[in-house]
């Protein structure tokens, strides 16, 4: 960013550092647009189902295969180049300020600590967090809200040390039943949630807004892409509203007892599980945390503890309106560089700090990039195409000049 | 063994090959008692947890430190140090036959298939297997069932690689979902099993046979060994006889998603989960494992494959009565070494080979040993002390005395 021509500042985290730069010499009376990228990537787990090593970047028929290719190393990489040859050229239309962070993949608790504090100088117009994906290159998209998100672990405990199955099956509660008892008793037959006090809050989406909303899904498509089904979730719901505009209970990991070859005959001490709850505007993570918690208390049965923590990283789900000046100006942008109808979508992922981010800058928040559904972020063999480096670069660099006032 | 003077075979089986020994100089008149004992151990994992290294022995306040120590390299060790020593004074009382196999801890699938191949060799009047424990020093016991088993792996997969969480959580069917939903589905709130036919063919023991059996229950003593409460398995049954007599339904293990530190946003393509049931007698292993795989096809979700795998190595359970010769005279053995009133039980671990063997060889079936519920056998730290390879040693000693016929 330095190279870039832009004036950095590296912000110390109670965790990984935060990087700021910024290049405010388009004059006052020109908007200031924050932007926002991580430089932080998901575990590798599970690293045997990689077919190339994910921190050598490795081209294959126009991809680029790592971890981060997409999610969002890439993306960050476009928007440093967009900037800087605007910046070469004299030609940056606009005020811009840019974060780059190092924990959005746990949270962005560092970067969440420090924001108040460096309140001044994050203030902006606009935040455009380049960290999303688009359905195809044929039907690029503007995103207008992401969801909310609070994440747990629960550890149940049945006995000191792992017992034998034939010895003493039949008369102490194994934790792994405990397990898949709670955890089943957490949602209904219709799919939707059955914790007392979960969809508390959540605020409506107005008719005109929703409207303007995509909530188009092809089946067969999807089926294509990851050999799935869309029969999960809340039923009485279509596929793409459960998930954007309807909060979910996922259970992300589970693990007790043995799992190995053959088999051995054990009642484990100790079973574990890791869920998260994706949240729609109106819903507060840490009242949403602690009504799962009390549900998990109560179903336990007799003989066995729980413990739940309540992990680091929680937000509220971000929304903007698609009438909003960055809005528009990326939705130009889209249709511009990608020549095609711009839709407005909203989308399922959390960046968690995007709303806290824009309520202390004071911008209008935007969410946008060219990562698409394929790309196996958070999966091995993550990947991102060449051919999209250079759309990106082509968006940043009119989305800039969409922003700029005209006098 | 060929040190001990028994003439010895080694058996080649499709697995680890089995040892057989014998030393038949008592006379025609005089009964043949084949001993059984296995040399192969559980697997290690979670590795972590022991204090030592589980294949170098370490002694410590009188306990031996080793996997196995206990079961059953520690047992088989005194059954042949006591035939040692009597052979070296010429005093062995009736013919001795011994099988040491490999493949107890994964349902002996080596031996069970050489059987009948050796039937003329495994000829013997009593079958004495020495792999298990008693209730305490002060309470020796002779065992006279232990239950069968049958074990499986089930795989759930939801899509061809791992969806991000936010993107499709609430728009697919999380196999871990399907996972903790189709295995609670399989019990009753009273803690029975609700797959149809589980219970099909079960023998009632005869109430003569049963005032003979030791069902006490010591809540406190149990809590103190495990800090474990007695609240599993079927409530209308008391806690010895739910570990006894009745058939159990326990997951051994489940792996799926992250389980690692933190948290990751992950839908898994798959989930596992081992299974196995412990069986009483009239049960058959075969039809319980249809059964089990019918109730899980049938819950399945839609969206989610199920893919169920019976694993090698069933047996039914193996029951002897309280009056036959060997359960005497190993009732007169232990009352005399411990010097304490020996009692009959019944046990909930599996060796399934016992009921097979004791077909083929024509023998009564008689199950002895001094393990204790503390040492930990299939866990990290297992151990046995080394007091009781001396009573171990004097039970096997006493046992053949008492199996004498006096002319």
């Amino acid at each position: 960013m330095t190279e870039a021509g832009l004036s950095v500042q590296e912000w110390q985290t109670t965790g990984h550092p935060t990087l700021f730069a910024e290049h405010c010499k388009a004059g006052s009376d020109q908007p200031t647009c924050l932007f926002y990228g991580h430089y932080d990537v998901q575990p590798t787990d599970p690293i045997q189902e990689w077919s190339f090593d994910p921190f050598i970047p490795e081209q294959r028929d126009g991809e680029i295969f790592a971890r981060g290719a997409s999610d969002d190393k890439g993306q960050t990489f476009f928007l440093l180049k967009a900037i800087q040859d605007l910046i070469e050229h004299d030609e940056l239309p606009i005020n811009v300020k840019i974060i780059i962070e190092g924990e959005e993949e746990i949270g962005s608790t560092g970067l969440s600590g420090i924001l108040l504090e460096k309140q001044d100088k994050l203030q902006a117009d606009y935040l455009a967090v380049v960290d999303l994906s688009i359905p195809s290159i044929e039907k690029p998209a503007v995103t207008l809200g992401t969801r909310g998100i609070v994440a747990m672990s629960v550890t149940f405990t049945g006995s000191s040390h792992d017992l034998h199955s034939g010895q003493l099956g039949g008369m102490v509660f194994n934790p792994l039943h405990a397990l898949v008892q709670v955890l089943s008793s957490m949602r209904n037959p219709d799919g939707s949630i059955a914790v007392d006090g979960f969809y508390d809050g959540i605020k409506k989406i107005c008719e005109e807004e929703r409207d303007q909303l995509d909530f188009s899904f092809d089946e067969k498509e999807f089926y294509d892409l990851f050999q799935a089904l869309p029969t999960g979730g809340e039923q009485e719901f279509s596929p793409v509203e459960r998930v954007s505009l309807r909060p979910t209970l996922e259970i992300n990991g589970i693990k007790g007892g043995y799992g190995g070859e053959g088999f051995k005959t054990v009642i484990p001490a100790k079973a574990l599980a890791k869920i998260s709850c994706r949240l729609v505007p109106g819903q507060d993570p840490e009242w949403v945390a602690k009504k799962v918690k009390e549900h998990i208390l109560l179903h336990t049965p007799e003989g066995i503890t729980a413990e739940v923590n309540i992990l680091e990283g929680h937000g509220k789900a971000a929304f903007a309106s698609p009438s909003s000046p960055p809005a528009k100006a990326f939705a130009a942008a889209y249709e511009k560089v990608f020549q095609a109808p711009c839709r407005f979508l909203l989308q399922g992922g959390s960046i968690p700090i995007t709303a806290e981010l824009a309520h202390v800058s004071g911008a209008e928040p935007v969410m946008i990039g060219v990562g698409l559904p394929d790309d196996q972020i958070h999966a091995p063999n993550e990947h991102f195409g060449v051919k999209r480096l250079e759309l990106g670069y082509l968006l940043i660099t009119e989305g800039l000049k969409q922003m700029r006032k005209n006098s």
